[in-house]
């Protein structure tokens, strides 16, 4: 495990909400809170720094790092935002400039599932593993490399898109543009339409619905998740056949319905795999919607001040 | 480029022979040669002693460290051999301390594939590049993933397996065990199986026949080649979605078909990557079947002594 050496604020910024928190050095969380996402960058920081200083009084640390973790694809630099699909305003935003102005801090900006993966590597699920790959399943479907206590990011800053693998020929349609995409196939919209199929229901229920049916042993909502899994461990898969992982973490709001999903995945996944690296352990995420915030404070108390 | 400081050796130890070289210090290759494969390790080694020591005195170089390439899976310590397929005599075999012994130098053990993948990166066709695939296409389908000069090797040191990746559920079964591996639709057997069967032959001929066919426009060898290079794009194209590298190497024998293979595995991949990463280069591999012994060389000269 690395812990930081320094306090760090860490803040996980979503299209509906933004999830932050203070690290002692350490890495122990002294404040945590949630408030929500402003249609423009300016307001949601501004909202971030006065909250952060109320954190800093009450939890008497302060932070000398800030940590942001943002959704979608960030140039190789992580200078400026890329395009937020769901944060249009925000496109472009030269974030780590303004925030390092704005808060005075040294700032680390990075993609979401790679901050979780980062956190989940260190202080998670993944920790004592040399090489953990983590899948956040949400509305979309992202993943984060960790090797020996480093995000692996490939040439340009984008490695780990699990969640466009495609695991379909011809299947459906993706947003990012082509086809057959594990996050056309698994992303909580498409479970929750496979849901209403299933039980013959002209509109899609919430997807926490469907997680607190299937947990509750509906067999309607079981088979949603088991084929969801059977894709997932298609991607997984491959995934482990390229990056040797000793540890592969499932995260993100439909991982919460738990084992029915990983045993699917495992059944999947397992006859995919070279028999040589089948030796790898496949377990849930363990800082829930806390990884994001926690591993963008981690990045940022290991950057040069 | 990282170009070795120190004179080293390198042999590239296959199941029918072993081919070597010195380096100079700067990584030009000064001696090479080649030799038939004994069936024990001892009397191969001790070949490659005795030719070691005529390069040394006919090029005036004195190599200070040994890098061995070796096919198939390694443990992650790489000291002793693992089961070598082709090789049955030598599976288990203590390779690094024997080897060390008889040499009298620090020796570096790895796989063929990984040994040819950082020679590419460093001295071939991935000079400049960030992050190199390669893929080496013969009897086996092996695969090196090289980022920021370092060989990625995942847990336990068996990442990169994209021959192993499956790319056809219920496809036909591979050495390995399992099924719809990459390699067992495009290994050099396959290949030459599928020329049997369009060509209506009841023998497969030499594939080295087959690809001098495609060379010269033989429209029933072509069609061996795109089929193969329709599922080389498959893998391919996981890969890239996991790894985003810049720079994706095809190498090994097969790759001697060149244009029409490079643009079928393209045609193949790119609808199956996810737009933001279609921006990498793919291209034959530069140093043919000298990449093993020249990567093993480069990986011994990085060792400590």
């Amino acid at each position: 495990m690395r812990a930081p050496d320094m306090p760090a604020a860490g803040a996980d910024v979503g299209g509906g909400s933004v999830k932050y928190g203070v690290l002692a050095e350490g890495g122990r969380v002294v404040f945590r809170g949630s408030f929500p996402t402003s249609p423009t960058p300016e307001d949601t920081f501004e909202e971030l720094r006065r909250r952060l200083r109320e954190a800093s009084a009450s939890a008497g640390v302060e932070p000398r790092r800030l940590g942001v973790a943002l959704p979608g694809p960030l140039p190789a630099d992580r200078a400026a935002l890329g395009e937020l699909p769901n944060l249009p305003a925000w496109s472009g935003w030269p974030v780590r400039e303004r925030l390092s102005a704005l808060f005075g801090l040294p700032v680390a900006v990075e993609n979401d599932a790679n901050a979780a993966a980062f956190a989940e590597a260190h202080l998670g699920a993944g920790r004592g593993c040399r090489t953990v790959l983590l899948l956040t399943l949400g509305t979309g479907v992202g993943g984060g490399i960790v090797h020996e206590g480093r995000l692996f990011l490939g040439a340009e800053g984008a490695a780990a898109e699990i969640g466009h693998l495609t695991v379909q020929d011809d299947g459906p349609f993706c947003p990012c543009g082509k086809r057959g995409c594990l996050e056309a196939l698994v992303g909580s919209r498409a479970l929750g339409a496979s849901y209403a199929a299933r039980a013959g229901l002209g509109e899609p229920p919430p997807l926490a619905e469907v997680i607190s049916l299937a947990r509750r042993g509906d067999e309607t909502a079981l088979a949603v998740f088991r084929q969801a899994g059977a894709w997932l461990g298609v991607a997984v898969a491959a995934a482990v056949n390229l990056l040797n992982p000793d540890c592969v973490l499932i995260g993100g709001g439909v991982a919460a319905v738990g084992g029915p999903l990983l045993e699917a995945v495992r059944a999947s996944a397992i006859p995919r795999v070279m028999p040589a690296l089948r030796n790898f352990r496949l377990a849930g995420a363990a800082l829930g919607n806390e990884a994001g915030f926690i591993g963008a404070a981690l990045l940022a108390a290991g950057e040069e001040g």
